[in-house]
């Protein structure tokens, strides 16, 4: 996804490492190395550090890198403008990291169980990820932690400063870098997911006049809600239009015409979205809408056509692409 | 909901408190008063205590209580159990408060925007709510704050130590307890009452050997994943199970017939259901199920009473309860 990062190491621990090689084969992600992790969080890090450095791991030691960012996968939404200002900032002062304001305020507790001071909470700050060091710069604050810090220890900020006098710059991150720990926190992340995948809408109806105003209608009446394209094409061409679409993040499709059995069509709407790399991460929903404005409206034949494309949305469920069918009957 | 709480003083700003009165007399709330917010967050606590202390707000006063609880509307999640430990805890110590662990490192920033220091996660915790105090040592606290501490504080244990010398008792609180802050806390809150909802199902079928079969069955196959209470009644008789079950946390129901148009039947439960309180809070969901294992099956009347119920469905759902019908049509 972001082309200056030139390798990229996952730290699993021993009993997911199939697992994570299976998903690395079925997302066909390059650039990827996976690496055993330890007990505790700094054993991890310093393990993938060691990547580019010793011998340990590979036969091929990995060319090292100036910057190197670590990052948790607690942390799934991070974006590429974070990533690029805590390297830049690393590039400047050694070491960087993303902060967010306190949420609640942070208090000291005593050994009784009582108070034993508050924190002023605008001086505070949640420590998140990413951070990113010069790689010299960190992995030499590794070799030199204690059994202690690599058990107890939490902040990699912490290990720099401690070890290589290095006060990283603090980068103010976004809202979504929170941590996903408890169970509410996955719903919370499936929200975000469905949010963004709900941004974004493309009508696509036949040339026919009749049908290519119903479109037009749709367009309108979502326009204010949500990013919505309308194209009237011909489907039996290779539309370049309907390709730059494809090739956007548009997961949402509705797609209008009027004649039965417009599978043929469908299907090559299909090829061209299994063509793209759309729904191998996210699943595509597809609306085909059947509008019958003949004279002889047959309720029996608007079944036996939903029975079809029922049959059909289960065959491409497979493809990771949901479609749905609505008959619209009109006299 | 919980007895032992004599008075339950809302602080709300002036332009909301049309919207909480209205709230209050739809869900018949007693016990409750509205006091005027102040512009930050300890002058609002304030003003909530002084009602129990001066004429400012009322005619007449309410009697002052030995222990006062302070808790915030973004932590909708309060578990009697907390209250009552903070409570407790108060009335030893003089002050208690909620607490959590801390999820990020907690950092302190230069003047330069560069990390100062890092705090060693596992010597300081979050504070939350609910906090309890003392009624006199409180207001005493809040009459010695200076205007900085009311515009800039954010603490009511730190006032009480400050001003009282009072270290508060912290006790653990659950993890339900966060702070609703951003969107995607709403979706976790949201999915944290579903998860609630949907805990406990009720399947009621009438007492035929057929029909209380497929009732056994359907307890028999989800008593794995969830709490089922599976009863076989005849609805007419006003039946004290299903009371029992009323009076409980039960939103979902199952209901199974043979008969056509038992409407009769299902008017009976549902007047029962509006009786309890169960709908007054959250929706409930009631499915009808028509087994029909009559000889000559018909799918035009399965159509007519599917459209019944529809019907049916659309009146009851202004009382907060959502009928599905389901009908199995089985030779």
């Amino acid at each position: 996804r972001i082309s200056w990062i030139s390798n990229i190491i996952v730290v699993v621990s021993p009993e997911n490492i199939e697992i994570m090689k299976s998903i690395i084969e079925k997302y066909d992600h390059r650039r990827v190395m996976i690496v055993k992790g330890g007990i505790t969080r700094h054993r991890s890090i310093f393990n993938g550090l060691k990547v580019f450095a010793e011998n340990e791991f590979s036969n091929h030691l990995l060319q090292k890198p100036e910057v190197v960012i670590i990052h948790d996968a607690v942390r799934p939404f991070v974006e590429e403008d974070i990533l690029s200002k805590v390297v830049m900032a690393a590039k400047e002062h050694g070491a960087a990291g993303a902060i967010r304001p306190l949420v609640s305020t942070v208090i000291a507790s005593a050994a009784d169980g009582c108070l034993d001071h508050s924190l002023e909470r605008a001086r505070y700050r949640a420590s998140e990820m990413p951070q990113a060091f010069l790689f010299d710069l960190i992995y030499e604050a590794y070799q030199q932690c204690t059994d202690y810090d690599l058990d107890y220890g939490t902040e990699c900020l912490h290990l720099a400063l401690k070890y290589c006098k290095t006060n990283a710059k603090l980068v103010e991150g976004t809202t979504d870098l929170w941590k996903v720990t408890y169970k509410r926190d996955l719903y919370a992340a499936e929200s975000i997911i469905k949010d963004n995948l709900s941004q974004q809408l493309c009508v696509i109806t036949d040339v026919k006049e009749a049908v290519a105003q119903v479109g037009f209608l749709l367009h309108e009446s979502l326009k204010s809600q949500i990013k919505v394209e309308a194209i009237s094409i011909s489907l039996s061409k290779n539309d370049s239009h309907l390709q730059n679409i494809f090739s956007g993040q548009c997961y949402n499709f509705v797609c209008i015409n009027d004649k039965k059995y417009a599978i043929q069509e469908t299907q090559q709407l299909l090829d061209m979205l299994e063509k793209s790399s759309i729904p191998l991460l996210y699943p595509v929903v597809l609306i085909l809408v059947h509008l019958d404005i003949s004279e002889n409206i047959s309720f029996s034949i608007g079944m036996e056509e939903l029975t079809r494309i029922k049959k059909f949305a289960r065959e491409v469920k497979k493809q990771n692409i949901l479609v749905y069918g609505l008959l619209i009957q009109y006299k």
